[in-house]
């Protein structure tokens, strides 16, 4: 089946569309964190964690940095490529804001 | 693993991550269609593409109108909420024309 759409469009939505990719990358664009600190913020196994960010780092998208000290630290960052989806998530930020109905987050009591 | 990310932002990517939901949304901004129409124009299954489309009815993103013809004509569109899309596919497609790379298409012999 051979699809009459833009075949860079959909390489584009089908590499985003992956389980998490869009949030990870989101999550990053508040700037270089360490593993634990991503796998914090988005409810995502360590382990599929561990995966998409191979594939954004190979896909460009994503840079894994090693500082050398004791114990060696890894830091994840966006690459120009990977910084450029900033405008993509601000337009996704004000339809969800506009359209998607959330249920109440519960009051946390003091 | 609760996260701390934006509710509302996080149910938009999981919602547009769905397999297919993109590039079917991205389809349907070109107009109302038939179901063959986007079959043909995407690569997925009909059981699947049938699938979709519900999910999209159900949140409020595509509606499907029959026309009471002999056979009898159904047409599925974008709605208010659906096309508010437009602006983060047009971002999408700046990203994907700029950073995506795809293998040449084979130029059909004449």
């Amino acid at each position: 089946m051979k699809s009459s759409l833009c075949p860079k469009m959909e390489k584009t939505l089908e590499m985003i569309s992956k389980r998490w990719t869009g949030l990870i990358i989101f999550q990053l664009l508040k700037g270089p964190q360490r593993f634990c600190e991503i796998e914090n913020a988005i409810p995502i196994s360590g382990r599929l964690l561990s995966e998409r960010l191979k594939e954004l780092e190979h896909e460009g998208i994503v840079s894994r940095k090693v500082f050398p000290e004791v114990p060696v630290r890894v830091e994840y960052s966006l690459t120009e490529k990977g910084k450029a989806f900033r405008p993509i998530m601000e337009e996704i930020q004000k339809w969800a804001e506009k359209y998607m109905e959330v249920d109440p987050q519960p009051v946390s009591k003091r």
